[in-house]
């Protein structure tokens, strides 16, 4: 195919980005020539300084712009409730969902000997010395409800059970807006195992 | 949600390419940002160096690198046959068929009063200067065909057909590969109405 090898160049690396192929990276890099130009250079720019300055957290792990981050930073947050995640975009989420307020540790990863992935990479060491001093009263093992994710909860409760007295999972059971007729056999399990008496309140 | 600016700055930018929203931006952002950090700062570049220098080829309108695209400077391509399209896209389309040699006029849109584009707008004045030498002997029309392409088609058959002997558009038909049974009605006509004889070749 010929066209220009600045174009060409350009959807190539437009490809780095999860989820696009050569046919949308060549839509997205004709349709910022054609009407979004200055849009399209301020998006270089972000994403180089976001590449460049972009840092982990010396406390949490999760992404930040300084030494700390926004959450460990902030005096309204209580750090004696700390909630160990797979990933920022777990953060993410459980930000999103407000009602939240206590502070976080970010694996990047789950334990997985197959991949190489074992407590060092995760910062384990890390999240253990922080609880040493016996300042972090609940950890909720954010891990996902996969067999990894088990694995890692275990891990971790095993590793800093004796300086937490509360080590909590997340609830396990039907999601809100969920129907009984589409729900699979495991989570219905887990939704009879922790029912709850309806209260009259 | 509490997050870094800089993260956030990214996330908001990305939501400027097509078909891109907050949710994969987030995706996207957080991808680059664990695993491919070069491959991002190298996007950033491409990105940049696109948006900056690519500019219209001054013959053809398409995208180049140059004052003149490489199709146009080819002296293997035949300047006498000229396509013309309605978007750079269009170009790739044809180029990546395969199979055509001449030359092409990239409008960048179509005729459209009700948004404002004319003749000027889409270089038809150029177009009409372009082919007045009676250089040109085949102009093909390939317009989409859609009810603005094809009015588009009329115009530019009115305003070159002084100066080009051939003016032809592409055969409408079945699309190679396409079954009787789920092709639109119009198409259908298209293609019995351009039915051709079996060769015993």
């Amino acid at each position: 195919m010929r066209t220009t090898a600045r174009l060409q160049s350009l959807i190539d690396a437009l490809q780095v980005l999860p989820g696009v192929g050569p046919k949308s990276a060549q839509r997205m890099a004709l349709a910022l020539l054609q009407k979004q130009r200055p849009a399209g250079l301020h998006l270089a720019e972000v994403l180089a300084t976001a590449m460049r300055d972009i840092r982990e957290c010396r406390i949490c792990r999760n992404y930040a712009d300084a030494d700390e981050c926004e959450v460990c930073r902030d005096p309204h947050r209580d750090p004696s409730t700390l909630c160990i995640v797979e990933s920022p975009a777990d953060v993410f989420a459980i930000e999103h969902a407000g009602g939240y307020h206590g502070h976080y540790f970010v694996m990047h990863g789950r334990l997985s000997p197959i991949e190489g992935i074992g407590p060092e990479e995760l910062g384990l060491d890390r999240l253990a010395r922080r609880v040493e001093d016996g300042s972090v009263s609940e950890a909720i093992v954010a891990t996902n409800a996969t067999v990894e994710g088990e694995a890692t909860a275990h891990y971790i409760r095993q590793l800093i059970g004796h300086a937490v007295p509360d080590i909590t999972r997340l609830a396990q059971g039907m999601p809100v807006g969920g129907e009984l007729e589409y729900t699979d056999g495991g989570t219905i399990l887990h939704a009879l195992r922790g029912r709850r008496r309806l209260s009259g309140e």
